[in-house]
C-alpha cells in the first residue's frame, strides 16, 4: 500500500485536519498520480455538511475533492495511455462496471450500477473507501484519468473536471456555437465557465444574474450582453432571446421566469440542484415548444474532449489558490459566493 | 354576409343553444366549409365554463369546436387548393400575421402576434369575433384549411384537427418510430390518438394509467404494454424504459414519477396543462440527460403531414356521435372521463 496524506473532516461540521492513509499499490492498469491541485467545488460543501443526506449519505472521514490535477509519478505495467512525468486530471468519478450501455457509450457517470465516485464513496467492490484530491497522492486506473497538456500554470485547470465538463456538455449538446445566443444564468463557480466556454465555441453570450456587481466581470469572461434579473422590464424585454439558456443557479429560482426568454423549440439546461423542488407550469414550456434539460457532468471522452478544447482556447478557470489550512475558510465564502470564481488548493507543499 | 346557425352559451354555465349570426362573406382567398363534424375537446369546456381566465379570457356569446370537417360549397376567384365538393379541416387557428419568423417557419400557432383562434378570438383585425365549429358553416382563407381525404365516414376525422395534431407533433419532433418505446400517459380524447399513432409510426407502445380498466382498450388501440401508476413496484419495474413518454394528463401529477421510466437521454412531453404548476425536482432531469419538452398543436404544413399519414395508416378517432342538443350531457360526461374517446357533434342534421 501507499502512504499518503490528506486533509479530511470527521463528521458534518467540516473542520479539516491532517489525515494519513494508504492508496491501493499500483496496479498494472493504474498510475499514481502526485496531486499538485485540488478545486474546491460547491459539492464538496455539500457532501462535508451531510447536506445531500439522505439521498447521498456522508461517509466519515472523507476527504474531499474532484477537481485534481497532477503529475504521473508511476505506471503499471500495462499502462499505454500516460508516461511518467507526464500530466494527468481526475474528475468526479474514478471507475465504473465496465459493461453496462452507459459505460460502452462513453457516459460512465451514468453507469447502471452505479459509478465509483473520486470520494465519498466506494471502489467498485462497495467496501473500500474513495478518499479526494485533498491530499497529495490518487492511484487511478489509467481509463478513468485524463490527460493533460503541459502548460506552466495548471492551477486553472483543474476545475475544468468538474465545472468545466459540467458546462461543456450542455452547451455541446444542445448546439452552442456562432449564430447561437447563449445566455448563461448565475455567474460562479460553473457560470464563469460556462460563460468562457460559450464564448469560446463562438455564441454570442449574455449573463443573467441578480448582481448587477457582476457585469464587468461578465463582459471580461467573454458575455456581450448583461441582465439583472431583477429588472423585470429587462426580463420581459429579452423574451423569446436565447437559442439556450444554462441554469447554473443552485438557489431556489423560478423556472418560468428564465423560460420566457428561451426563444422558440429554445432550451434551458439545469445543472444548478436548488434544494427544494421547483414549481414548473407546464405553459412555460407547451407555449413555445420548449425544452427543459438536465445533464450531469460528462463521461470520460468528453471530458477529455472538452480539455482538449479548452487548451486550444486557453480556456481556464479564474482561481484563488490556498493552501489546506484554509479550507475551511474557503468554505465559508464559497457559501458566501464571495470567490471569483473557484478556490484551489495548492497540494505541491502541503 | 353569410347567414348561419351555431349553438352558443352566452355565460360560463356553459348552457348551449341556437345562436343565429352572420360570417363574412367568401373573399378571393377564401372557402365556405358546410360543417359536417364539430368535435367536442376539453379545451371547448374549460373555454366555455371561462375556467381558464385570467389568461384567456372568455368571449360571449361563444360558439366553441377546433374540430371541424366539411365539405367545400363555394371558393373564392383566387382558391387554388380546394374546389366545390372537397372535404376540409379546419383546426385551432383560421388566421396568423403571415410575416413572422413563425408564420413563416409554418408554426403559425406560435404566431409572434398572436394567431387569430377559431373561436374565442377575433380575426387579425383584431375586433371581428370568431366563432367555431358548434355551427353550420364556416369561412375561412384556403392557406388555414386543410385538405381532408375523402372517407365514407369522416366523424373520427375532426378530431384529429387538435387531438390528432397535438400528438403527431411530438411524437416525430421525438423520433418515434421502429426500435423506439414510446410511453403514453392518459387514455382520454389525446392519449388513445397518442397510441394509435405511435403504434402506426411502428413504435412500441406503453400505456401508463391509473385505470386498470382501460388497459383491454389500450391493448385493442395499438398498445404491448400497460402500465397501473398507482401500482409503485410496476412503476419501479418500468425505471429507465421509455425513449418518448408522451404526457397527455391534465390533472395534476408527479412529473418526477414519469420521469423516472424515462430512459438516459429520454424526452417526456407534456402535452396536457395542469391546473396547478408542479414541483420539479432538478434531480429527475440530471439524473439522466433527460428533457422535458412542452408541445402545442402544430403548424398548417404537419397538420396537412398528419391527416395525410393518419389517412395512409387508417389512423382515426374513436368517437360517439351526438347531435346538438346534446352538447351539455357530453360536457359533463367529458369531465368525468366518460368517453372513448371524443364525442363529435353531427351538424349535418343541426
Amino acid at each position: 500500500m501507499i502512504q499518503t496524506k490528506g486533509y479530511a473532516t470527521h463528521d458534518k461540521n467540516a473542520k479539516f485536519s491532517e489525515f494519513n492513509f494508504e492508496r491501493r499499490d499500483v496496479g498494472a492498469n493504474d498510475i499514481l498520480i502526485d496531486i499538485e491541485w485540488a478545486g474546491i467545488c460547491h459539492s464538496d460543501i455539500h457532501q462535508a455538511k451531510a447536506e445531500w443526506e439522505p439521498m447521498v449519505p456522508s461517509l466519515y472521514p472523507m476527504v474531499p475533492g474532484h477537481e485534481i490535477v497532477g503529475r504521473v509519478s508511476q505506471v503499471g505495467d500495462s499502462v499505454t495511455k500516460f508516461k511518467v512525468g507526464d500530466f494527468a486530471g481526475i474528475g468526479c468519478f474514478v471507475d465504473s462496471c465496465r459493461e453496462c450501455g452507459a459505460c460502452h457509450g462513453g457516459v460512465e457517470q451514468y453507469c447502471i450500477k452505479g459509478s465509483a465516485q473520486t470520494y465519498n464513496s466506494t471502489e467498485m467492490d462497495r467496501t473500500t473507501p474513495t478518499y479526494g484530491g485533498y491530499s497529495k497522492h490518487y492511484v487511478i486506473d489509467q481509463n478513468y484519468a485524463l490527460k493533460v497538456n503541459a502548460v506552466e500554470d495548471r492551477s486553472g485547470i483543474a476545475p475544468l473536471l468538474c465545472a468545466g465538463i459540467t458546462t461543456y456538455s450542455p452547451l455541446k449538446r444542445w448546439g452552442a456555437g456562432p449564430g447561437k445566443t447563449v445566455a448563461v444564468a448565475g455567474l460562479g463557480g460553473l457560470g464563469h465557465m460556462g460563460v468562457k466556454i460559450a464564448a469560446a465555441m463562438g455564441a454570442e453570450v449574455t449573463v443573467l444574474s441578480t448582481s448587477p456587481s457582476k457585469e464587468a466581470d461578465a463582459r471580461k469572461l467573454g458575455a456581450t450582453g448583461f441582465i439583472n434579473t431583477k429588472d423585470s422590464d429587462a426580463v420581459k424585454a429579452a423574451t423569446g432571446t436565447f437559442d439556450i439558456l444554462l441554469d447554473t443557479i443552485s438557489a431556489n429560482h423560478d423556472y418560468g421566469t428564465y423560460l420566457s426568454m428561451v426563444t422558440l423549440n429554445g432550451v434551458m439546461v439545469i445543472v444548478g440542484v436548488p434544494t427544494e423542488p421547483t414549481p414548473l407550469n407546464a405553459f412555460s414550456l407547451i407555449g413555445g415548444n420548449k425544452i427543459l434539460a438536465g445533464s450531469m457532468i460528462g463521461g470520460i471522452p468528453e471530458t477529455q474532449e472538452m480539455l482538449d478544447f479548452c487548451a486550444e482556447h486557453n480556456v481556464v478557470s479564474d482561481v484563488e489558490v490556498i493552501s489546506p489550512d484554509q479550507i475551511e475558510a474557503a468554505y465559508d465564502r464559497t457559501i458566501k459566493s464571495d470567490v471569483r470564481y473557484r478556490f484551489v488548493i495548492d497540494m505541491q507543499n502541503a
